[in-house]
C-alpha cells in the first residue's frame, strides 16, 4: 500500500522528470515554471531571467493558482534583490520591484504574503532573500501535504465530489490544495469515487484539473459551469471542495468566479460546501469578503477560447463573437463564511470562528 | 414614436431582407432556414430539400430555438406528405417521418405539437399539409408578437436584466420569447435599460443573443454564465427572464442548461425570475418537471468550441482539453414552479396554477 503520494511525473521535451510548479535552478540562476497555459497540450518549462519576467509570468498567468503565484512572487521579488544589489538606488528600487510584483494579481493575497516574507528578510542580501523564497516555497507545499491527509478523511468510497477551477500540485507549488485530499484519498487511502470538474470559463482551468487528476488515473468528467445546479437538485453531488485566493478574517472567501453560484446552489441542496487553503492564503487584515479587490482581467478572455485545432495541428485563439460585442470579465466571487461549512486548512478542518486564532 | 417593432433586416449575401427564423419558398418549392450555427459571422440560408434534410437541420442546431424547431418539424412533416404522396405506403411513410423528426431534439415539445398539428389535418394532402403548417409557423410568431407586448410591463427603464441563451426571433420564427419583451420595451416603449447575456455553454447562443440585440441597439454585456452570482450578491440584476423547451403542468419547465442554477441564485436573492413561451411549449401531458426527458448531446460539444479564427479567417473548432477527456452534455435542466414567480404568454402574465385553463 502506498504510504504517500507520488510527485507529478512530468513528460518535459520527452523525460520524465517530478517538478514542483516553480523552482530555483541553483545552476543556471534563473527561476523556472511549468507554463500552465499550455496544459494538457504541452508540459514545457518556462523561464525567468529577470523580477520583470517572472511579473509577467505571473500576469499573463503562465503561473496561477493563489498560493504558487505567492511562491513565484517571493523568488521574483529575490531576483530584484540580486539584480539591484549594489546599486545606490538599492531601497528604492525593491520597493518599485515589490509593488510591481504585488499589481501583477490584486486578489490573491499569498503575493502580497510571499512579498512580505522576502521584503522583511534582515540582513537583506541575495542569498538571505533566495533562502528566504525557497523556503516560502517549501513551506506551502509542505502545507499542501497536510491539507491532503487531514482533507481527505471528508471524502467516502461512492461519492460524487465537484470541484471547480484548478487547485492541485500546479496551484500550490506541489501537492495542491482542494485537489490534496482527492488525491490522498484516492491514492493512499484508496477510497474510489468520482470527481465532476467544473470547465471554469473564462480561462477553462478545467483542463488543468482534469489532465492532474489523469497523472493519477483518478475518476473524473469535465462538466460545463451551468451543470452543476442540475446535478445538485438529482442528489449527484455529495461533496464539493474548492480553494480560495482569499480569505477574510470573517472566513468569507474570495475564489474563481462561480464559486459563489456553487456555493448558494449546495446551500440550497444542504450539499456539504468546503475550501481547502494554506496559511498564506488566510488575510487577517481584512474584516468580511466586502473588503476584497475583485480582479477585472481582458475582456478577451471571455470573447475569445484558446485551444488546440486539430486541423492546424497547433495552438490558436477562436472567437464565437462579432468585434463589436461587450464583454464584463471578473475573475473572482466573493463567498461568504454562512455558505461554508467548514476550512480545510494544515491547521485541521476549522470552522469560521476559529481561522484567526489558528492561522495568524 | 414607433408603434410596432421593425423584423429583423438580415445581410443575406449583400441584400438587406426581412426573414423569419423558418419560411417556405413557394417558387423553388423548398423549406429555408437561417443558418444559426454560423452566426454572427455569416447570416446564410439553409436549404431543406426533403424532410430528412429538415430533420437533419433540426438536430444539428441549424435551427433551434423551441418554438422555431416545432415550426421547422411542421413543415418536414409537410414535405413528407409531399415526397409520399401517390405512395402505397404512405401512411407507414408518414408514421416513420413523424418518428424520426420527433426524435431529433428529445426535450422540446413544440417539436411534438408542430408534428401532431400537421398529422391531424384532415384529409391529409401535400397542399392542406403545408397550409397547415404555415398557419402553426405564423401562429406561433403572432404570439410572440403578444409575449412581448404583455412582457413589455415588467421592465422599467434603468434596470438590469439577466437572461440566458437564445429567445429571440430566431428561436421562434419571429419576434421572439423571453426577448420580445426586451425588444419592444426598448424599441416601442422607449425604455432605456441594460441587459446582461449569459455565454450559455457549449453552444455558446448567448453569441445569437448579443447579435440579436444589437440589431436594435440595445445596450448589452455578455458574461460568462458562472457571472451571474456575483452580480445578483450585488444586486447588479433586477430582472430574469429566459425561455422554455417544455413546461409541465405544475408550472415546472425543462430549460437551456444553467436555467435551474439562475433561478436558485435569484430565489435566494429574492429577484423576480420569469419564463416567456408560446402555447407550443406548455405540455398538459406531463405532470411535473420530472417527467420531462433530458437531451444529453455529444461529447464533443463540450470539449471543442467553435468560433472563428482571425489568423485563418475562418471557421473552425478547437478543444483546450486532451483527447483522453471524458464529458458529461445536459442540454437542459429543470426548474421547479416554486421559483417561478411568473410565466409570459400570449394569455398574460400567469401564474403556475392558471396554466392548464389558460393555455390548453
Amino acid at each position: 500500500m502506498e504510504k504517500e503520494v507520488k510527485k507529478l511525473r512530468l513528460d518535459i521535451d520527452g523525460n520524465q522528470v517530478d517538478r514542483p510548479a516553480v523552482w530555483w535552478d541553483e545552476e543556471n540562476k534563473i527561476l523556472c515554471m511549468i507554463d500552465q497555459t499550455k496544459i494538457p497540450f504541452d508540459v514545457k518549462v518556462h523561464i525567468c531571467d529577470t523580477f520583470l519576467d517572472t511579473a509577467q509570468a505571473i500576469k499573463n498567468m503562465i503561473i496561477r493558482g493563489a498560493p504558487s503565484i505567492g511562491a513565484a512572487a517571493a523568488f521574483g521579488l529575490a531576483q530584484a534583490v540580486s539584480e539591484f544589489w549594489n546599486n545606490e538606488n538599492f531601497n528604492h528600487n525593491i520597493r518599485s520591484a515589490y509593488e510591481i510584483l504585488l499589481s501583477t494579481r490584486p486578489t490573491a493575497v499569498d503575493l502580497k504574503h510571499g512579498l512580505e516574507y522576502i521584503i522583511k528578510t534582515v540582513p537583506l542580501t541575495p542569498e538571505n532573500a533566495l533562502n528566504q523564497a525557497k523556503r516560502f516555497s517549501k513551506d506551502i507545499a509542505e502545507e499542501g501535504k497536510k491539507i491532503g491527509e487531514i482533507g481527505q478523511n471528508l471524502i467516502k468510497s461512492d461519492m460524487n465530489l465537484l470541484t471547480h477551477c484548478h487547485t492541485g500540485a500546479l496551484a500550490l507549488v506541489d501537492n495542491g490544495s482542494a485537489l490534496a485530499p482527492i488525491i490522498q484519498a484516492w491514492i493512499v487511502n484508496k477510497k474510489r469515487f468520482h470527481v465532476y470538474v467544473d470547465e471554469t470559463r473564462p480561462r477553462i482551468q478545467g483542463r488543468i484539473t482534469s489532465w492532474e487528476l489523469d497523472q493519477y488515473g483518478i475518476d473524473h468528467t469535465v462538466i460545463c459551469d451551468s451543470v452543476s445546479g442540475s446535478l445538485m437538485s438529482q442528489r449527484k453531488v455529495d461533496l464539493i471542495i474548492v480553494g480560495a485566493d482569499r480569505v477574510a478574517q470573517n472566513g468569507d472567501i474570495a475564489n474563481k468566479i462561480g464559486t459563489y453560484n456553487l456555493a448558494v446552489i449546495a446551500h440550497y441542496h444542504n450539499i456539504p460546501f468546503y475550501t481547502a487553503f494554506p496559511r498564506s492564503t488566510f488575510d487577517p487584515t481584512i474584516k468580511t469578503g466586502e473588503d476584497i479587490l475583485i480582479e477585472e482581467r481582458n475582456q478577451l478572455e471571455v470573447k475569445e477560447i484558446k485551444g488546440y485545432s486539430r486541423e492546424y495541428q497547433r495552438q490558436l485563439s477562436i472567437s464565437p463573437y462579432s468585434d463589436k460585442t461587450k464583454f464584463f470579465n471578473p475573475s473572482f466571487d466573493v463567498t461568504p463564511h454562512s455558505l461554508i461549512k467548514g476550512y480545510i486548512t494544515p491547521e485541521g478542518i476549522l470552522e469560521a470562528f476559529e481561522l484567526a486564532k489558528k492561522l495568524e
